[in-house]
This record gives structure tokens, sequence and C-alpha cells, in this order.
């Protein structure tokens, strides 16, 4: 292909919002190009990446036995309504309604309509175990895109779902899956590992993630540095030693004046205290307005996704003032102390809300707050001075002691490329989706997701491949094979030359990117390196002279010559050696 | 792959809303199903046919040098607004918000996005010519789906879109593309043939529609039997002799009582005169609502799209009570005087609007409304008793004489299965996109847009193909090649040869599908004639011994035995010589 047909300019400069060096990249190598933000179209080069990549995951996805179906975009609400989630999604959902006022959500996945049709196509044993996939639009409000494709509000999704008889079908088809990922992001050039993840909004109980490790990642994976516990932070646990009996000699809690002093830094000055010493209490409340007081020691911080798990909510938001008031909580001075206790008790002041301690407070005393304004107590001690509910909401940290093994655990930054969901009867039990069983009786099919964004695929693959020039496609995913660039002289020969090339390489099957544009050679080499082709052929006056061509690898800083009758047949040999 | 596995199940009977024959063996073969009116996910089997004709569609845009990129499915008001198809486009497209209020259009069509990129990438005319095009959902909230995929409220498009300097460019795009799509209709085994057509909502002026001749289509064609003029009936003409001289011996206009008749029908039994010796007056409004008045006679049909370009709006309804009360004119006994010449004239009462007339009113005295009730007016002579602009917009009818030779014209029914709009500089008059032309000056990007709808597609290739018994699908467009039967004997036999057989046309590249359930030979023959595999094998007790395998073509009636040793090859041959 001429790159002067080329639809799509490459730019000098990356726009100034591109925050990652991948994002700069992708937008300077004319990969996609922005709509809105969070739209992005493909741009020819780049989609033909994405095509490739598509076509990776399918045939990881054919080999397993999955079927390719395609259900559309715009899906009633109805079926979203029989599990829930049309109101769950609704922030983070697109919706729209047709003329005679029938609602619609643009699929923010698909589980709904596949069970529906399950439940429609699926009578009998006989038809189990399936499993189909699409590669279809995904819509999803996101309140902040960010990094070019990594996270949008429009994406392909290829999202495939299991169906089996029992658990152990499930099981089988589930660990599949988990093969068929690993294998697809190894051809397209992505080193993921599998950690247990979060199910967030999508139901059931087991999950996994393929995450990739780099920096712009925007997840947090906890790993054990003695043991091969691993796991997104959204759901990893630590090892908590057993509570200790509560120490007997602890003086009575006693309020302490702390005039202004509202926040953890101005107490730890103050009292001359550590903030693992604290117990801050935090207001949150669930989607449907529910206030709850969550109690942790000053020195962890509250991990959301554990904290919707607990209550059961699609959504947490740190309580407003109105909130504040109505469960009796002083700002800056809020404590864990009950109503119903301190009315008996000796702390001053109480909360009218249920209350939630953190798995990471101890036995011990410690300064909480009162309750009132500017004071605080101190010699708090848990089970003593105050009752609550034992969760686990707190984050991990570096250097906690894996929940496996007891070694320490690291943190690394990661991004999730793939995610696989065993749901169980969950969908099926909420969408009546049963089959006729061997033994004569009515069954829930049960039921697993699995999903892969193109788009994130696609730039994950620019992050973790690229240098200070450009990209660094590897070869299963390059747009082209070879960048074949002629550096035109005054006469005739190397254009000649070039394009008798051009047609022999193609001629083998090659897929060529052909730069027929009269530019000098430093913006030539130039967008070479930008663009990332994993073969570089120059054909210039001296090359033809020395009847020879220029090869050089992207991800390699020296050039060789080749001998002109040599080069097509080393190409192919060089193509099809690291084709997978 | 193995029947038993695939999702989705034939039906014995089809629902009793599915209207056409091809909708019937659609939905009985488990092709697609509803999820909505207008919404169909295609199940695996017609999935397969779907990514055919995608590929077949691919293979000619390649062809000719179009670029494939991908265009998202939700797209910013902002570039609509550029054109004003934001509101044109309101009654027939999906609208969503995000959760800060911005509008979007799920595509209708993607015209204006392409532009957008092309204003941003396309900055001299260097870069030109250039094509592209995408496979890409489309949102058409149409009132009345119908006929499975024929006409539905989601589906893929496959849209490309020429990019020129000028008009001679343009022109040459557009042709490439119309020669594209007569060998990719070709290809999937549809006779189309190509008529001229009206614009529509598309804008610009030159138009062609690829049309399937079928007595499902919703759209008519005037063909001439003479000479090779085809239309659409929406731009269909006629050839109208030129207006003789106004007879000069009409008596003067007179009223006659008329009490309670109404319609054509009564009024032409009444007073023993031909619809033709009537005119008829009809009150249409608008998208903004103005009013106008059409005079026709009373044999002729009104046809909106005519009318529609005539006023420049992408709706006409037909005018209410309260319309009429605003222009004068009485239900029943409208005519065509307009109120000022009815002031000054023998007439009794006028129209308060502006006045159309057709082009086939002639000069010659008519009975007409008088705009008074019970009353007509009789020797109403056009031209003498009232005028109005002449415009064109009439049905042409069975053996009207052609526009281009005067031979008589023939009416069929078609399906559009694709379209080519040639834009020139619309689009990019109105969304500033201009390029540096060689002369140093900026010019418009000339602009044209082609479109095949995949899903149509494929409903027009069941209607056009199929039998009592079922589908009958051309060979490269078939969802397998091969449907393999074998009618289980007691012992292992027949399953041991069958196996056998079905491995080793798997490994020749054959598409297989293997019919593996426990049915009877009644069941798995009828399933087989239903889903429409254009080879089907069959293997049995009796084959078996006789070292042989049943082969029997879709298309025709009688089947032969082939020996077992060269069944491979044979089935090898017969796939490949028909390929394409």
């Amino acid at each position: 292909m001429k790159q002067s047909n080329l639809f799509g300019r490459t730019l000098r400069e990356a726009p100034s919002d591109a925050t990652t060096p991948g994002t700069q990249l992708m937008l300077r190598a004319a990969i996609a190009r922005p709509l809105a933000a969070g739209l992005y179209t493909w741009l020819p080069l780049g989609f033909r990446v994405a095509r490739k990549v598509e076509q990776i995951i399918r045939e990881e996805q054919d080999r397993i036995g999955a079927q390719e179906l395609r259900i559309p975009v715009i899906t009633p609400a109805e079926y979203w309504k029989e599990t829930g989630r049309w109101d769950t999604l609704e922030p983070v959902s697109f919706r729209t309604k047709d003329h005679n006022g029938r609602d619609y959500m643009i699929g923010y996945t698909h589980e709904e309509l596949v069970m529906h049709h399950a439940r429609n196509e699926i009578l009998s044993y006989r038809q189990l175990p399936a499993m189909v996939y699409h590669f279809q639009e995904k819509g999803r409000d996101e309140e902040r895109p960010r990094a070019g494709l990594l996270r949008v509000r429009e994406f392909v999704m290829k999202d495939a779902y299991s169906i089996d008889r029992d658990w152990e079908g499930l099981n089988e088809q589930y660990w599949a899956q988990h093969g068929a990922y690993a294998k697809t992001f190894a051809r397209m050039g992505l080193d993921a590992i599998s950690v247990e993840s979060d199910t967030g909004n999508m139901g059931g109980d087991v999950a996994h993630e393929f995450q990739v490790l780099t920096d712009v990642g925007e997840d947090r994976l906890v790993f054990c540095t003695n043991c091969d516990y691993k796991a997104n932070m959204e759901k990893a646990t630590r090892k908590i030693e057993s509570a200790a009996a509560a120490p007997s000699n602890v003086p009575a809690a006693t309020p302490i004046a702390t005039p202004g002093i509202t926040s953890i830094d101005a107490l730890t000055s103050s009292l001359k205290i550590a903030p693992k010493d604290l117990l801050k209490t935090l207001l949150m409340k669930d989607l449907t307005g529910n206030v709850v007081a969550i109690v942790m020691p000053g020195d962890r911080e509250l991990n959301e996704p554990k904290l919707r798990k607990v209550l059961k909510t699609s959504d947490v938001k740190f309580a407003n003032d109105t909130d504040f008031a109505a469960v009796g909580a002083v700002p800056g001075y809020i404590g864990p102390t009950l109503a119903t206790l301190a009315e008996q008790g000796p702390l001053p002041l109480g909360l009218n809300a249920r209350l939630l301690v953190d798995a990471s407070v101890e036995t011990r005393p410690y300064v909480a707050g009162a309750n009132k304004k500017d004071t605080h107590v101190r010699d708090v001690l848990p089970g003593r001075d105050f009752k609550g509910e034992t969760v686990d909401v707190h984050d991990v940290r570096e250097g906690d002691p894996c929940p496996k093994c007891g070694g320490r655990v690291t943190i690394k930054r990661g991004v999730e490329v793939g995610n696989i969901f065993k749901f169980g009867p969950y969908y099926a039990e909420k969408m009546k989706a049963t089959y006729l069983a061997e033994d004569g009786t009515h069954k829930p099919l049960m039921f697993g997701s699995y999903g892969i964004g193109i788009g994130r695929a696609v730039q994950t693959i620019i992050e973790t491949h690229h240098d200070a020039r450009g990209i660094i496609w590897p070869l299963a995913v390059a747009p082209f094979q070879i960048h074949l660039l002629p550096l035109f002289s005054k006469d005739e020969s190397v254009r000649e030359s070039a394009e008798v090339l051009l047609k022999e390489l193609e001629f083998m099957g090659l897929e060529v990117l052909y730069d027929d544009r009269d530019d000098s050679p430093g913006v030539k080499f130039a967008d070479a390196d930008l663009i990332g082709i994993p073969f570089r052929l120059t054909v210039s006056a001296r090359t033809v002279k020395e009847n020879a061509v220029e090869l050089k690898r992207r991800d390699e800083e020296k050039a060789t010559l080749v001998p002109r009758g040599e080069i097509v047949s080393k190409m192919r040999s060089l193509v099809g050696e690291r084709r997978r």
C-alpha cells in the first residue's frame, strides 16, 4: 500500500492532553482519533492492528469450541430489569428511547441478552455444554475516560459466554477460557498474568483478571514475594493475627480537648502519637442513600470495592453534610461510639448509624473522635467502648503479610486486558433460565462470561512496546510487516528498483507499506520509527549501486545490507519464523 | 462442527407474525432471533453467512483501493448540527445523553463523521483521492420494521466514502463503486440491477440504488419495456406532452350541488364522469408545519418523495383539521381556487395556501371542489380559473410513456440492497472541509457515499433462494459447504464411517456441519432441507455396505451414490469449481 494514500496523517507533536507515552504515540502515529472524550475512530493504520488482534482472539475462541454470533448494541430494558441491572448500571451506561417511548440500553455488556437467548434455544441437557461469543461495541459512560484507548466510552469487546449443566461443566469451560486467554495475549505480544479479582457489578463470586504490568495501569495488584498469591487490590486481603484477648488494664475512656484539630496529621503532631494509634471513622452511603460508619486505624486506607461488596451495592459515596447531621456526626470529630452505648457508658456522644469495624482494628486502646466539637477521646477500647460488625474493607499495603503464606506482599500497577467471571446459577435464577436435566428435573443454566476489549489491548501493546522515537509493534499485530522506504534520487533508478521490490514482496504475500512520498530521508525515517513496522527496508542510490537493500529491525539499532537477490526470501523467512 | 452443539434450534413452525416466505425460513432455520421489534441477534449459523457476505464486500472494497477504518456508534451531536441533520433525522434516529447532559446520536449513517476526519487529516491535493469504509452498526428508529432482516432498527452497514479534488475524480470513484457493487452482489448470488434513485435525507443530487426484484420488496421500480430506462418510483418520471393551448370554448365555471358527496368514487358515479376528469386537491404539510395544496387529476396518486424534494423537507404529512380551518379548506369539498382569485372571479370560495399544480393536470375543463360544503364546480379550467406552480409529484403507473423514449413503462417490486450517492461539495460546504489545491487555493472536498446493509442482503438472498422446504444457499455465502448426515444403525459402523469421512473432509479445508444427533432420518433430512447447505452427504448402513456415500445438491432433486474412495476429491472439486 502506498503511504501517500493512507488516510490519517502522522503528527510531529502529540496533543497536550495526551498523558501517557503510549497515548502520545498512538495519536502521533495516526492509530486512532478522538471524536469526543472517550470516543475514538480507528484510522486505517490502527484498524489493521485492531483486526489482527480480533483475529487472534477469534482463533483462540474457535479453538475451544466457542461459536460466534452477534447481539445488537441497542438492547431492550426488559431484559436488564429481570436482573436489576437496569437500575444498578444507570450511572455508567447510555440509555435511549424509541419514538414509542420504549427504553433501551446501549449494551454495557451482554449477559442478560445471551441468557435470554439461551433460555429459548436450549431445552435439554443434550444441547450442553455451549459456548458463544461476539465482537460488539459496548457503551460505558465513564466519568473519566483516560489514556487514549485504555479507558473509553465506546469500545469493541469480545465477550464470550459459557452455558453448562453443572459446576463441573462450568469449571471446565472457565479454565478452558483461562487457557485461551493466556495464549491469546501471548500471541499478541502481551505478558499478561492472571490475578483474582472482584466481580464488581457483574454478579457472581469467582473472577480472574489478566493484567499487564505497566506504570500507566490504573489497577493496583498485590503479589506475594514468597508464594504465588496475586490479587487485584479490589479483592486482596492480608493475614491478620487472630484477636488477642482484651487487655484488662486499660483506663476508662476519657474525653480530651482538641480545639480546631480535625485532621489525622494535626492530631498526631498535637498528641505526639502515630497514625496507627488513632481510629478514624468514615461515613459512607450506598446507592440507595443508607449511611454507614466505618472504623479503621488512622494508617489504613478504605478499599471501596471491598466495601461495596460488603454493602451489596454498586456504588458508594462519602456522606454529605445532611447525612452527617442525620446520624449525629460532627465533621472532624466523628467517632465510633453508638448512640445507644453512649447513653449507658462513659463516652459523651454517639452515632446513629450502622457501625462497621475494619478487621485491621486491634483490641488495644486508641484515640478516637468524640462526636462532639473540639473533643476526642483517649483510651477507647474496641469491644469495650464500641461494638460493630467486623469487615475487611482496608487496602493491603506494601510489606503486609500474604494471606496465603504469611510472606511479604508487594504492589504493582497493571492494566486489566481481560477478565473472566464464574457466575454459576446467578443469572439463570434471576431470569428463570432452566433446562431439562437427564433426571427429568429442570435445572438452572450455569453461566460464565469472558471479556477482552480490543482497543485496550492495542493501547496496552503500545504502552509496553515503544521507545522514545515511536511504537515497536510485535510482528503478529503490526499494521504492516515491512516498511519499504525509497530515498528518491534525481534519476528514476531508486523509484524503479523500489517498485519492483514492492511487487516481489507483495507477490510473496507480505504486507508492505510503501513510502512513495516526495519527502526527505529524515521525514521518512522519523515516520517509520514512529509508526513502528517491524522490518524497514531502505532503497537508495547507494543500495542500488551495491545491488543490495538495507534491512533494519525496528527493535534493533543496527541496519545490515542484504544482497538484492536474497532479500525477498530472507523477508519471507523472517516474517514466517516470527509469525506467532 | 457438530450439529448437537450448534447454539440455536430449528423450528417446526414459523412465528405467526413472519409475513414473508423468507422471514419464515430465516426464523425456522435459526439464522437470527428477534430481541424486540426490528432488533435481531444473529445466531451462529446466520452469523457465518453474515461474515461471508461481509468478506465479499470487504474484498471488493479493497480491490478498488478503499481503506477500512471504524467510527463509533455513539456520535456527538455537534457534527450533525453542522449539516442540519441533527434536526432532520430526529424522527428516524435514536438519541442518547451522557451524564453531563451532552447529546449523541446512535449513528444513523456516518457522512458527518467521515467529513470531520477528512477535514483534519487531508490538507493537500497530494493526499487525494481517498476512499474509506467501515462495517458498523446503524440505528434507525423505523416506524414499521418488517420482513425479518429486511427492514430493522439496528443493522451493520458497510458504508464507504469517497473524497476527491473535483467532479472528475468523484465521477471516477463513484463509477468504481458502481462496478464494485455489481461484482459484490453477483458474488453473493444476488441479481441486482442499478436504478436511478432519490437522495432522500442524504443530501446531494445523483444517486443509484441496486435493486433485487422480488414480490416482497417495498420499493416500486419503473422500467421501460423498450429502452434501458429504469428508476425508483420515488424518482421516476413519465413523458408528458407539452401543454395544449387553452380551449376557448369552455363555459364559465359553474357551481353544482353535491350534498354529502365527498369521495372520488361517489362523485364519479353521481356525475357519471371518469376519475381523470376530476381534480383532487390534497393539503399536505412539511416538517416545519407549512401547509401546501396540491392539485392533481383524480386518477393519479401523490408521490411523497417527489413532493418532499419539491418542498426541500425530510418529511411530509397530511394536514389535520386545524390546518384545514387555517387555510379555509372544507374537508370533502376542497378545491384549487385561491382566495385572491375567488374574490375577483366566478368561483365562490378560495384557499389561503401555496398552490402546487401537478404536471399531469391538463389544460381542459375539470370538476373540482368548491371549498364550500356540499358544492363542487364544473368546467374549472386550469390556468383560467386557478394558477399555481407546476411540479411533478405524481406516481408513474403501468403503461405510462417512458421519459426517455416514449415507450411503455412497467412496474416491478424490488429490495434495495445497496445505494450510492454523489454529493459533490454538499457536505464540504456545510462543514467547511477544504484542501489546498495545486493552484494554491482552498477547495471543497468532493464527497460520495456508498452503503450496503449486511442483514438486508442476507434476507434478500433467502427471499430469492428457497423452495417450500427451506433455504437454498448460494455456495459463496452458505453457512457450511457440506451437510454430513449419518443415519445411525444399531452397530457403530455408520458412526465410525461418518466420523472418518468428516475428518477427511475437514482436513481438505471443507466446511462441514455434522448432524451427530440421535434423531430419525426424517428429522435430519427435514432440517437439512430447511438449513439449505449446498451439498448433502448421507452415510447409512446401505451406503456403508456399498462402500459409497450419497450426494445430493440442495438445488437438485436427485441424489447420486459416489464411491467412498472418490467422495473427498469430488467434494473438493465441486466446492472449488463453484467457489465464486
